[in-house]
C-alpha cells in the first residue's frame, strides 16, 4: 500500500501507515494546572484556614517563560495555570487558598500533598511511546494528541484513486429529462459519494452507452488511473456476461470470481490486473445492492489492507422476525429504534426490487449468516453504518 | 439560517434546508426487474414444467427504447431487465422458465400472477411525495435517492464559517521546538478538524500572544468574516477576564454568559454580535475542554438551527462505578468494550487534568446529568460521538 505525507491541516480521516511515536516528553516541564502558588509542599503540612503557613514569594513566574528563581523551604512563586515549576517546588496551591501580603508574603490556609496541581514532564505522552498506533482514521482528539506532541507531518496510506464506470443504454443524467424506458444513472453518484465518505478520491467518472469497445477503452484507461475500479451496468445477463469478459481480457491475471453467494449483489464480478495493481469490481446494476457490494468488498478490503480496525457495530434487537436466504449470506438494512423499555431495536426497511428511495430512512445494516434460516423478534444483532 | 446551492457531486454531507419533493413518478414506466418475456399474467394460468403455454414473441425490447408493439392474450415480448414493458402486459416470466423456439415462439414453463418481476410507475418514488425531509444531512443512499428522482441541485444550509483564535503566550506551532515553559498550540489543530469533521468551514485561524490590543482586534475582524467565533486561551483567571471584556466590548449584544455549571468547561464564554450576526464562544484552555464545550454549544447548535435530528446513542452499561460533580453537568470520555456476555459496556478514560493523550482511545462521551451522584456500575448509558 503506498504511503504519503500530510499535515495537520489535512490530516482528518487520513489513516496512519505505521506507528506514531513520541519525539519527547509532553509536557518537557513542571506544570501548573491552576493559578497560584509553587510550594515545597512539606511547608504547607498543618496549614489551615485558622493556622496558615507564611511564605515569602520569590518569583511570579510569566506564561511561556521559564522560571528564573528557586523555591526552597520558607519560599514560594507565583505560576498562572500552564505555567512552569521553578526548581525545588513540588506542588501548587491554589490562589483562592492564600493571601497576598505587601506582595512578597503570602498566607498559605491549605495543606496540599507533592504533585498536587502540577503535571509532571512525560505525563501527558511519554517520549518513544506509541502515540498513535498504525492503522488509525484520524479523528479530531488524533490531531490534537499529535499537535501536543509535536508532530506536525504524519505518513498515512494514500487514498485509493477509484475509477466509477457506469454502462446502460437507458441511463441518463439525473439533470436530464428521462424519456419513456429511460431512468437516471444512480449509481455514478451514490457510489462517488460513498467514495468520497471513506476518504478515497476519484479520478475517473463515466456513463457509458451499452457498447462493448467503448466499456473496453475506459476500463483500460481506468486500470491506468486508478487503483480501484468500480463498473455497474444493468443486471441483466448478457450485460454481465460482457463485462466479465472486458475484465477478464483487460486484467492480466483475469476474472477471479464472478458471482457471490450473497443476497443482494449475486452477479459481482472481481477481477485483478498485477501490472498496475488494480482491483476492478463489477457491481450489480441496482443501485441498492451496487452500494451494499462496494461497502462489503471494496471499503471492507481498503480498511483491510490499512490495518483500520472494524467499526465497532451498535447493538440491538431485533422487532421483528425476518427470514434468510439459506446458502447466501444476506445483507439487511434497518431502521433503529428504541422501544418502550428503552432496548435499542431494528426494523428492516423492505422494499421490493432494492429501490434508492426506501434506504433513506435505513440507520445501517446487518449481516445474517448464509447458514441462519432467519432472526426471531428479540434476537441481538450487529448494525453496521456505511462508510468506513 | 442563510442557505445555497450545491449540486449532487458536492451534496455529501450537506443539509437541507427545505423538503425535497420529487417531480416525477419514478419510474415513470413499468419496468422489468428480471430478463425475461412480458405477458398477459391469465395466459400463464396453470402453466408448468409438463404443460407449457407457448405465446407468439411480437417485439424485443431493447433497454433505453419505449416498447413499440401492444402485448395481448396470445402474445409476448422480450424484455431485459430494467427494460420497459410493451402496453397489455402485465407481468413477466423469467426466461429461465421459457424456451424459444425459431425465434417467434416461446414456451412458458410457469405461472405468474399479475405484477410478477414489474416495478410499476411511482412506486421506486411518488410524485410530489416528501423524497427527504428538511434538516437532513445527507448520506451516499440521500444522494443516490436524488439522482433517481432526477434532482441535481439542492438548497442547503450554507455551512457556518468559523474563525478560531488560539491565544498564550507559551504556544508554540507544532512543527517548532517547544523551550522550557512552552507548549504546543493543541486547540487550534483539533478545533479546525471537528469543524471540518462537522462540514463547517474555516475562515479564519490565528495564533496569538497574549496582548489584549491583538486579541481585540483578531476578535473585530473574525466578528465581520465569521458565523462563529472560537477563542481558546490559558485558562488562568487574569486571561478569562479579558477575553469576557473584550468579547462584550466587541460585540453589540454582549456577553450573555460567563461560567457555566459543566465539568469541565466551567470558564466557557458566550457572546453574540447582533449586527453580523456572529456567535462568540470564549472556550476554556484545556484542549479537551475546549473541544467538548465546542461538541456541546457549538455544534450542537449549528444542528439544531439547521434541524438535524440528534445523533442516535449507542446504549452501553457502566463498566464500573463513577462519582459525578454534584450541581455541574459532567462529560465523561468512555471507551466500549463487550464484555463475556456480549453486552457493550463504557468504560471510562480518566486522565489528570483532561490530558489530550488520554482521548485518543475513546470512542464517544457520555453526559452525567447535575442531579446524579454518580453512575453505578452496570447502569445504563447513551454513548455520542464527537462531531455531528
Amino acid at each position: 500500500m503506498p504511503t504519503c505525507t500530510v499535515t495537520l491541516e489535512e490530516a482528518l480521516g487520513r489513516v496512519t501507515a505505521e506507528d506514531v511515536l513520541a519525539p519527547d516528553d509532553v509536557p518537557n516541564f513542571y506544570r501548573s494546572t491552576v493559578d497560584g502558588y509553587a510550594v515545597v509542599a512539606a511547608d504547607t503540612q498543618g496549614a489551615s484556614e485558622s493556622i496558615p503557613t507564611f511564605l515569602t514569594v520569590v518569583e511570579e513566574v510569566a506564561m511561556g517563560r521559564p522560571a528564573r528563581e528557586t523555591v526552597c523551604s520558607g519560599s514560594c512563586a507565583y505560576v498562572p495555570t500552564g505555567g512552569m515549576l521553578p526548581q525545588g517546588a513540588d506542588a501548587m496551591v491554589m490562589v483562592e487558598y492564600t493571601e497576598n501580603f505587601h506582595g512578597d508574603e503570602v498566607a498559605v490556609y491549605q495543606s496540599v500533598a507533592q504533585g498536587a496541581g502540577v503535571v509532571v514532564p512525560g505525563e501527558e505522552v511519554r517520549k518513544g511511546a506509541v502515540l498513535i498506533p498504525k492503522g488509525t482514521a484520524l479523528n479530531p482528539a488524533h490531531v490534537g494528541a499529535l499537535a501536543a506532541a509535536g508532530i506536525w507531518e504524519i505518513t498515512v496510506y494514500r487514498p485509493w484513486r477509484v475509477a466509477i464506470l457506469s454502462t446502460g443504454d437507458e441511463l441518463v443524467h439525473p439533470a436530464q429529462p428521462a424519456g419513456p424506458a429511460q431512468v437516471r444513472d444512480v449509481n455514478t453518484w451514490a457510489l462517488a459519494a460513498l467514495t468520497r465518505a471513506c476518504g478515497l478520491q476519484i479520478v475517473l467518472r463515466r456513463t457509458l452507452p451499452d457498447r462493448e469497445e467503448l466499456l473496453e477503452q475506459a476500463l483500460t484507461q481506468a486500470k491506468e488511473q486508478a487503483d480501484l475500479v468500480l463498473t455497474s451496468g444493468g443486471s441483466s445477463q448478457g450485460k454481465a456476461d460482457y463485462t466479465c469478459r472486458l475484465m477478464d481480457r483487460v486484467c492480466d491475471r483475469g476474472v477471479m470470481t464472478h458471482g457471490l453467494s450473497v443476497k443482494p449483489g449475486k452477479p459481482t464480478i472481481l477481477a485483478f490486473d498485477g501490472a498496475s495493481q488494480t482491483l476492478m469490481i463489477g457491481l450489480p446494476g441496482h443501485p441498492v445492492a451496487a452500494l451494499m457490494i462496494y461497502q462489503a468488498l471494496g471499503v471492507w478490503l481498503w480498511k483491510r489492507l490499512t490495518g483500520q480496525r472494524e467499526q465497532k457495530p451498535r447493538l440491538a434487537e431485533m422487532a421483528l422476525n425476518i427470514p434468510g436466504a439459506p446458502g447466501k449470506t444476506t445483507f439487511v438494512w434497518v431502521k433503529l429504534q428504541t422501544d418502550e423499555n428503552g432496548r435499542q431495536t431494528a426494523i428492516p426497511v423492505l422494499g421490493k426490487s432494492g429501490l434508492m428511495g426506501t434506504l433513506v430512512d435505513a440507520d445501517g445494516y446487518l449481516v445474517l449468516d448464509r447458514n441462519k434460516e432467519g432472526l426471531r423478534k428479540g434476537e441481538p444483532v450487529e448494525i453496521y453504518r456505511l462508510g468506513i
